[in-house]
């Protein structure tokens, strides 16, 4: 593969018109992070305005009539995406506090005390279902998984009993990239009796998610990544319809309450999924997530998957040719169907070679102590770009430009 | 007092120009709603829009290092207002989700199981702290009070001994309106063993709250009533400084990890009130907060809680004058000492009567079954408003024009 056939790539793209659908402040920036904050929609920015300016500042508290139903008008637009079915999903709170709020309920739920997760999973999720099961008397067991493929049935088979209430893992790896098999592993919590609890983070508008076709139970997600929903957007959870009954939310916030407005004294959770909202959402971030999620739509995503597999297989190409013999290791599944729509190379020199890129205006991720992540998001990243940027990091590498920053492991961004 | 005594005070009112801070979109609009929505800064709408535009759209996932002391820079901003040191205040999550933290939080460091709580107290804290007692195998004592007065210490008292973990109560009454002795009440909960739990919704930015000086323990509150921080924008919670060490998030999130960005598999919580923080933050929200802040701190919680008495004094004054012959009571402390910054009145056509309002351009609050909420915020509300505003009622009432809305109760905004 040349520049030339990248760009030639990028003219027939059946994507194309979605980047436009972006604010591109600067066409040069090469932004591969945008599976960890998604590039701004241009209506989200005009809606987000005039939520401040007309709802909030001239509809003032009239506007709530506008607001109520955005936690669930917005998860009904998820849904479909993740394979759930309209009422299965709201939007509320963040990732961290959905996750807890539903291993509590589930392990309420299942009469039981252990989690198990794996050793690849996002360390905030570890750190909330390792306290999850701690308060619940029991213990959080940490599947070990193979560093790149990642987690496999097998993995939690073998941690599975009649003590486990919940399985929760990322559907993709944070790190590696590496795509879980939602209904394998669904399928074997399941006989086991326990729930499963999906961190969908890393897929939501990336690749095709099929939470009920999977019977997978519960799930939650950010949206602020491939949905492109705006810096810490309220993230999403999703309950299966049949258990929304028999679970209840550890947080029973008045925007939970079957009667909303009636300041009731005693708590009645509502029917369905809006059960598990807390408190009032943050409606002016709130407002920005139906963007995203509308160009996702319209894009479709068996498309933006066909793309996002187009693009991290370029840079797999791009990697073989250019890095491999510059002291670089691939750390993603080289099996597209294996993978998300990330790639980790890792190079000891790593966060010298992140620091070198930025200031070329190639923004990727940085992962301690090692690891550079190369995110694609097929509504916006272009071959060409994906192209330029594995040259970059071999010039960086070739010229020892990168010598030239700070060895200090850290907070890249 | 007649309305131009009203136009009189406006004329020469020390805090006049802090109403041109806000959007007044509608001058003709008289809202007595900022005790659930405060208005709009006229800095918060230019700031959001350079989130979003700038931040967001040109900066990407490199404007973190703007991002990532918001939290409890914002906090340090709030600290003062409520007799807090910096450090001692975070802002994050919602109101629900804060009282839910630091309340299951308080009863592990007290080795207790049970809470108390007053009649008086919003619902949704009601229920989240029946949730906390319940999970811990405890129970949520709920002292009676006097309807108008709301809680005293003598109430609080009869429900203390050693298995009382939290006293928990709002520092001003969201119906009647009622003030607490916090100082009164966090003493005697103190000498119980049992740690304070303030909810400050509605004294934040209206009242002066004094928490160092009253050794209260803990707090929550919101930020988008007499803050003015946009709709469901991130609550605050505190955390007495001496107590930070010991005591511990039940939902440890990676935002409130020591080494935010080193992703460790092992929780380290944060040193100081950060520790307390969960998800990532909802930044186009958050970054509202800080102006409402601004103007408060600029206008002096003294000025402003001067204004807000004298405000509340006419609206009694006026309900005496109109309305006390037409069927309404009053549910407010008339000793101002005893009350924060609205009025609540009743009448069996309260609903109705808030119909009409709304249509004639006065904003009110109606809680079922018959109140009316007549907020006043110092920071823009005009004598000459909360005088038309009570001839506006004793209008409709006695036209009975109210007698053309629907009789049926519910949400009205």
């Amino acid at each position: 593969m040349r520049r030339d056939d990248a760009s030639a790539l990028d003219a027939v793209d059946p994507l194309r018109a979605s980047r436009d659908r972006f604010v591109i402040d600067d066409p040069e920036l090469i932004y591969l992070d945008g599976n960890s904050l998604g590039r701004l929609p241009r209506t989200a920015m005009d809606a987000i305005g005039a939520t401040v300016s007309s709802e909030w500042g001239a509809g003032l508290v009239r506007s709530w009539h506008e607001w109520i139903d955005l936690p669930t008008r917005i998860g009904d637009q998820i849904a479909p995406l993740v394979g759930a079915k309209a009422g299965e999903v709201l939007v509320c709170d963040q990732t961290s506090v959905n996750l807890y709020k539903l291993a509590t309920a589930a392990l309420v739920a299942t009469g039981r005390r252990d989690i198990v997760t794996d050793d690849a999973n996002f360390p905030s999720d570890r750190y909330i279902l390792e306290q999850v099961a701690s308060a619940a008397g029991g213990q959080c067991r940490v599947a070990a998984t193979h560093p790149i493929r990642g987690v496999q049935s097998d993995d939690i088979v073998a941690h599975l009993d009649a003590s486990v209430g919940v399985v929760s893992l990322s559907h993709v790896a944070y790190k590696s990239g590496a795509l879980a098999d939602m209904k394998a592993i669904s399928s074997v919590a399941d006989a086991a009796g326990a729930f499963t609890l999906w961190d969908l983070s890393h897929s939501a508008g990336a690749v095709p998610v099929d939470l009920n076709g999977s019977m997978a139970t519960l799930a939650v997600g950010c949206t602020y990544k491939h949905l492109n929903g705006g810096p810490g957007a309220p993230a999403f959870l999703y309950v299966r319809s049949d258990l929304h009954d028999r679970m209840r939310s550890p947080i029973p916030g008045w925007f939970g309450h079957q009667d909303l407005f009636g300041f009731e004294p005693e708590y009645r959770p509502a029917g369905g999924v809006r059960r598990f909202a807390a408190g009032t959402p943050p409606i002016v971030s709130l407002r920005g997530v139906e963007h995203g999620v509308a160009i996702t739509t319209d894009a479709g995503l068996h498309a933006i998957r066909a793309k996002s597999i187009a693009l991290t297989d370029l840079l797999i190409e791009r990697f073989d040719a250019r890095l491999g013999d510059l002291g670089w290791s691939l750390a993603t599944p080289r099996n597209p169907e294996e993978r998300g729509s990330h790639v980790a190379i890792r190079h000891p020199d790593a966060y010298r070679v992140t620091q070198a890129l930025i200031d070329r205006g190639v923004v990727p991720d940085f992962r301690s102590p090692d690891t550079i992540r190369l995110g694609v998001a097929a509504l916006y990243t272009t071959y060409t770009e994906v192209y330029d940027a594995v040259e970059h990091i071999a010039d960086i590498v070739q010229s020892e430009a990168h010598k030239e920053y700070p060895e200090t492991r850290g907070a890249v961004t």
